[in-house]
């Protein structure tokens, strides 16, 4: 749904740009690139201050994380018994504060000028974004609360920043989920310098939030690990770095506790997922601070199934069978004879579902050899930011297939769930790198109704660039070529443009509908594949060859560092193929 | 000396642009922006092609580096040994000679064809850089050599593998270095989707040979650490995620060996900073890819010191002590009685050095707030990859300072040594941040000849953008805007400026002078700040307080990361300060 609406600029016939659309398109780029020296206005102070402001508020951040980073390290990963989890707790709950103060303070601010915020970026904090911000953030409130709770019942031999911290925490969620839902928009002008600063000091806090949380998970599953009475890993225990001297021995005065410890691991994964959605939106609109955007909205694209039946209907089916793998999983997977049965299930679920996924988006990268839509060539901020989220998030995956293939590789595993977990692994990999292909070059094509044959009509009759609907709105109507130079440029191209489009009319169908099939089925099977990891089946630890060749811990930090972008991935592309859906 | 010509776009008068100038401006950002749909070509496929050779390489380079990654954690994190250095070995070689073989093809066929390359960016590949990338390359020739000697010596009893890989390592860093010192600042055009490939396979290679080299390195300082007899260390050793079962008790058939392992460990750090030179310009010769440029050789601004003492002076006495310091250091530091007073003196120079060079760099940065020169405000892709490169390169140095704070301030250490390093360690931090702002203003600022008093007069007599000598050079001259507006808006301006100039011409040579005294003193202690570490002087490891709380293998992995990351912002800053001196 995003981004089409500034992406009608290139909309000039059969690719080969006239000078006049030259001039506005470089008007254009220069409104949207990141050091707009505008015409009219003195640009050289506008964009000193605001890379000023980058460098300023960056090297805060960066400061922020490195001190974190020195904190979790040294507590996680020490021996001595030097730094303990009491001092993050002290350094994350300042920063909650702090951050929490500084949002407060924008929202009030904002609110009480009306020209506080000028420009809105309509195709920032999307929708999904939003709505994941909020389910997640619920969920996080809920693990705060037993946090809470827990930490309370230990109060008596703990330290109470633990109960403080959750608490805190739980106030910070709120107001940045409000701050995030209302403002995720807005391009600041006004006190850029304390915005600057103020949203990386959020986006810092979100990363020290998301690295303890990851931490914490991963020391937290390593102990349980080790204190199985019959954990197959005992030789790795004592080796293990995130491994700690066990329990603290410190008892719990009330009986809820088991419950409450419980259900906050449970949530852990949401409220990973939480910051990283925070943290995205929050470097979007660090992204756009003194950026100034003509704020149209983006255009109604309708949203029909019609016509589109057999991708649904697969996609659909692939959907039903995972629901029915998933909870067979998470069923038998508790006991131990059953485990290698599921796990053969679920593999060979992946292997099937990849498989289709590898085709489809690979029989759709071909349509796009063959289709002659122009390529949207603006610079946008926001799909630029949207393609390296994409290409970022699958990173995660690709580390986890990456070191499953080595092990196995390296073990010489003959075992069927060994077979299967490689082909996987390689499929995911495959499937990954398809899909983007596809999904980006899907993105970057012009939308389909932008196209109908009467445009060389109209480029014809109509002289200026105003009247054309194609050409972008520009701010400043001084450099408008002359009618007479404009439509002596157009002529000369109307004849080809008219003809492609007539010549292709009779394909163009098979090729839109073919597309509207694949990314139907690709989005269908990205959300199956987004819900069996985002609800708890975590495959990577029942399989045991991975944590036998690099050692529990380490392929503990590695799944709980690569799993929740890989989930973030699925969430992305869903929205992605959205767009694509809606734009072929 | 890099990016003078280019950056003379925004030079008119008072920041307040014109039409006409903001038309320009907008035409040369096109020709410097990642997307340039330049106006008289077809742009959209030659754009589309290159998103998708950014793209398709982008993810050849993630999967190699994600490979790698894989198999160097498995064989050095590993406790089971399913992984040995002979699958990376095996994987590094296949790597160098694919990129070997991919830069003589490239040679070849650039060699053979006239047209072959038709831009060149005068800003890449500095001379800095190519002398940097010989220095190191040439030690890691020798490195590679006493290498093979040494694995010769063990050919009984280990693989051939390991005197293959620095025989082909070695012919690969001559054909590397040759090839980078050629081609370094081609702007491909044709065949631009294998070279895109071959250029991100020669970076990722390059990324797993660092990679390689630091996980080396720290394996063998573990080693060498466990294997001292009385080492204070003893309690952290069997939990050291890098030690190996000690040697493997294969024995040496020459009595070279010894000489020859000392030797090769003691040129790793260049062999790493070789890495780290050879990647940073692969990178900007990827960005170039595609890229159209007019290449203007750049402004020869000429280098004098005239006038210019007390910054050089002090410089060379900072020097000149610095000298004094490391060759005491390196010969007492051995000795164990002695290693606390030569500890003491080092940090006490650091001190010294690091308050007089954060004093001369926010000195500088006021005087920028006074400096009325306009902002370069072109995009100018080499210029931000510098500064991107400065500030990356920074984290190295912020990583081993806030690690030191942590550790030093978690165990209240009150010896002298620790008060001393938790100074130190604050200083660099703030150093680096102020440096960084200084030097970064500094390159953004237009070079103070380009605005000598006539300038006004050439305004107002010459209409046309052509004679302008201030204007960029431009490829069309299709959009010149008509005379009579382009003298009208720049009279408009013309009194300003002149009036600018005028006011301020005497209070500009003390302002000038200032400046070149603070760059002049900064770049002689940031040479000697380079020199210190890069020959070897490792006082983290001397200190001893870190290794004790994050475990010495912990803190070796640390040192060895951003170490020579910190080598290399030393270099770079060097550098991006003599050119500060210059255009001041």
């Amino acid at each position: 749904m995003e981004g089409n609406q500034s992406n009608v600029a290139a909309a000039s016939p059969n690719g080969v740009s006239s000078v006049p659309a030259g001039q506005e398109l470089a008007m254009q780029t220069l409104s949207y690139s990141s050091q707009p020296p505008s015409p009219n206005t003195p640009s050289t102070p506008h964009q000193q201050s605001r890379n000023s402001i980058r460098l300023l508020s960056g090297i805060l951040a960066v400061n922020i994380l490195l001190l974190g980073s020195a904190l979790v390290c040294g507590a996680a990963f020490s021996k001595v018994k030097v730094l303990s989890d009491e001092e993050i707790h002290i350094y994350l709950t300042i920063l909650l504060i702090l951050t929490t103060a500084w949002m407060i303070f924008y929202m009030v601010h904002t609110a009480s000028r009306t020209q506080a915020v000028l420009y809105k970026d309509s195709h920032a904090g999307p929708i999904w974004l939003r709505g994941g911000l909020v389910l997640f953030g619920v969920a996080s409130l809920i693990m705060d609360v037993f946090k809470t709770g827990y930490s309370t019942g230990k109060l008596n031999c703990e330290s109470p920043v633990k109960v403080t911290f959750p608490l805190v925490q739980l106030v910070f969620v709120v107001v940045q989920t409000y701050f995030l839902w209302v403002h995720s928009k807005d391009c600041v002008q006004k006190q850029s310098n304390i915005t600057g600063c103020g949203l990386m000091l959020t986006l810092a806090t979100n990363l020290m939030l998301w690295m303890s949380a990851v931490t914490d998970e991963s020391l937290h599953q390593t102990r349980e690990e080790a204190s199985k009475p019959n954990g197959s890993f005992d030789h790795l225990r004592d080796g293990s770095m995130f491994f700690k001297a066990g329990r603290s021995g410190c008892e719990c005065t009330h009986g809820a506790c088991e419950i409450f410890e419980k259900g906050f691991y449970y949530l852990y994964p949401f409220n990973i997922e939480y910051s990283l959605f925070a943290s995205a939106m929050t470097y979007v609109m660090w992204k756009n601070i003194g950026r100034e955007i003509d704020d149209c909205s983006p255009h109604k694209i309708s949203f029909r199934t019609k016509g589109v039946v057999f991708g649904v209907i697969v996609g659909l089916l692939v959907v039903i069978a995972g629901l029915g793998v998933f909870v067979v999983y998470e069923v038998e997977v508790t006991g131990d004879a059953s485990t290698e049965r599921v796990l053969i299930m679920y593999y060979t679920f992946c292997i099937v579902g990849l498989s289709l996924m590898s085709l489809a988006s690979l029989a759709g990268s071909v349509i796009y050899r063959f289709d002659k839509r122009t390529v949207v060539s603006t610079k946008n901020p926001t799909r630029s930011l949207d393609v390296a989220l994409l290409l970022g998030a699958a990173l995660g995956q690709f580390l986890i297939s990456y070191f499953s293939i080595v092990a196995i590789v390296a073990e010489k595993a003959t075992r069927t769930v060994s077979m299967l977990n490689l082909t996987c692994s390689c499929l995911i990999i495959l499937q990954l790198c398809l899909q983007n292909l596809f999904i980006i070059e899907g993105l970057h094509k012009q939308p389909y109704h932008a196209e109908p044959p009467v445009v060389s009509v109209v480029f014809i009759n109509e002289g200026t660039s105003r009247s054309n609907p194609y050409s972008p709105s520009l701010k400043n109507d001084n450099d408008e070529p002359s009618p007479v130079e404009n439509s002596l440029e157009r002529s000369s191209h109307s004849h080809d443009f008219s003809s492609t489009t007539h010549s292709s009319s009779s394909r163009m169908s098979w090729k839109r509908r073919a597309l509207k099939e694949i990314s139907g089925f690709l989005l269908l099977c990205n959300v199956i594949f987004w819900i069996i990891p985002a609800f708890g089946a975590r495959p990577q630890f029942e399989n045991g060859l991975e944590e036998w060749v690099y050692g529990f811990s380490m392929w503990v930090a590695i799944v709980n560092i690569g799993l929740p972008f890989g989930i973030f991935y699925r969430m992305h592309s869903v929205a992605s193929l959205f767009e694509v859906y809606l734009t072929s």
